[in-house]
């Protein structure tokens, strides 16, 4: 399994590479600011990334028959090119500074500035960053169907993967809405959390990939909905999972700093849980960690040590697992070629076990 | 002339309605947010407009013989939907409180959470305004090509217009971006100022509308060449318009503050060849307004006094109307059907004479 995601990850980076290299030549013709969008998309883009979502992609279309593997990955860069559009603005609206490892695109532009003009206009250079990475995430919202057009796939299924595409953006956006609203919400339910995880992860990362690679084999409408029953769980199993790493996994295997969840506030379920659960001193210790962006290691500590005792933490890994049963159920009904089946069931037990 | 675009303004405002009606009910079923944000983006496009964007798909379509009425209107919303999404995403960057007399999409959701919350988190407020408006716009991103795909034409129609639906949309990002950097640009020439106008403008305005009408109806890569000739001096000369009514207009009738353009210190072609022929006197007086908020009456009145004085006025109303002879002659050669064809001059000279 490594060894496969690590050739595929390879193709679909030099195929990244190329679609970028035809477009930063043509932009040359209209200005150096659009090469340098370009380019600046291109580098965003090609940065980590383990690509999981465009090969589900080439998995699916593979297990129903697909034969034209180069033009299915051509095709698959569409999902890789709706991430790197969603994240330039979803970081613009957590107001990040870094994204795996490096600059994110409003501080490379905001970076860019200050070294032109000095660091005198402070507030109208991190405006400035955010204007430009909203035009650059505008820009890189119609590349992915740029790429499925691009493809020789029948012009039906294009159509009809051009539709798909567009819904999966379209939910993710609700997603995010809902996600933003958490923030000042202080009733959040259960059910209101994993909604949001169905539309931001599990329709965007899981359903969304599989479906476009299946229109692009000719799939049935009843294999859609097989998938569906498959990539709806295993998407919120993976999304209680990145929850659990991101409050327990350790800086270096998760890549992002310890506790950085609870220092942005986020309303995972593992706090809603313990909130549920907690005796007052804990909850009050919960609620004054929440979002205190400048919280010592104790006191990450303290929250971690409540979402253990008050059985949080269980909760959440038993309907991970419970999720985890759901999706693998789900595969076993769905009638794919082995090779596609293969790869999902490996996703599956990979999304398990992974440990960033 | 003005009773036939009133006759297909309401057209395609009661398209655009069931438009958004369909969605609205259909987002109930994933959270009351999603509903909220379809209704925002249907109020936020009905308001005010005067639809010329997709008058011109519907009169291109109809000029290269296409007989469905009902049907090319469905495609023309794309046109108008795109203008919907780039707005909202434009008042973020500008920073606007009001678009056609009524609040801005990131202005509607920061007062709804101040409403709920008190003023007491000011700077929160505006950044949750400007995030929700931005995945808003990211909404509206994909509706027009929705709105394409929608419709019943032949499937390679259908594909090529969302082409180029796309391709409108990147070059008009190019010149979003060139346009933000001009306001930190000091040696900005002419050259640049037109090639914003092409791209931002004449692309985006002109041209976009025309071939996506165009190669619905079926029209030859000759025939998007000849539309190219006539929409690009077109939108170039709406452009300088624009901007002459944006310094000399009335506030009644052009519907926004007096002299907006130079307290927001934009660069325009009268701006730039005022100072390339004003004495040392008139330059200060110029860099002391341009970008001046709280610039006086008299202020602006002295602005407008060097741009006629130095001959930038007519310097910028002759371009406008030599651009407007080159459309006229290049439109006397295009092969189309006379009803698309009096429709194109009539907006051309619409364009010369417009007060707002």
């Amino acid at each position: 399994m490594k060894e496969l995601m690590k050739h595929y990850k390879h193709k679909i980076d030099l195929e990244l590479e190329s679609f970028f290299d035809a477009r930063i030549r043509k932009a040359g013709e209209v200005s150096p600011a659009a090469t340098e969008a370009f380019e600046v998309l291109k580098e965003f883009s090609l940065r980590g990334g383990k690509r999981i979502r465009p090969m589900l992609t080439v998995f699916s279309y593979k297990g129903f028959g697909g034969k034209r593997e180069s033009e299915i990955i051509k095709a698959a860069l569409a999902v890789e090119l709706m991430e790197s559009f969603l994240l330039i603005h979803d970081d613009i609206i957590d107001q990040d500074e870094l994204r795996r490892g490096y600059l994110t695109v409003h501080k490379i532009y905001e970076n860019r500035l200050r070294k032109k003009h000095g660091a005198g206009i402070c507030r109208r250079l991190s405006h400035y960053g955010d204007s430009v990475a909203i035009v650059i995430g505008d820009i890189a919202s119609v590349l992915g169907s740029e790429a499925i057009l691009s493809t020789d796939f029948p012009v039906r299924r294009k159509l009809r993967a051009v539709e798909k595409f567009n819904r999966v953006i379209i939910n993710t956006c609700f997603g995010q809405i809902l996600d933003i609203n958490s923030e000042n919400e202080k009733a959040m339910t259960e059910e209101d959390i994993l909604t949001i995880h169905t539309l931001k992860t599990a329709i965007y990362t899981i359903e969304g990939p599989l479906h476009i690679g299946a229109i692009l084999a000719g799939a049935s409408q009843r294999n859609l909905e097989q998938l569906t029953r498959f990539a709806i769980p295993l998407g919120k199993a993976f999304q209680l999972n990145d929850d659990i790493l991101g409050m327990f996994g350790a800086q270096e295997r998760i890549g992002k700093p310890v506790g950085s969840d609870i220092k942005e506030g986020k309303k995972t379920l593992l706090i809603l849980k313990a909130l549920e659960h907690a005796n007052s001193g804990q909850k009050r210790a919960i609620s004054q960690s929440l979002g205190n962006r400048s919280l010592s290691r104790a006191g990450i500590e303290r929250v971690r040590k409540i979402v253990k005792d008050t059985g949080s933490l269980d909760y959440s890994r038993r309907l991970m697992l419970d999720y985890i049963r759901q999706a693998r159920l789900a595969l076993d009904r769905i009638r794919m070629r082995k090779e596609g089946k293969h790869f999902l069931a490996a996703v599956a037990d990979y999304i398990v076990n992974r440990e960033k």
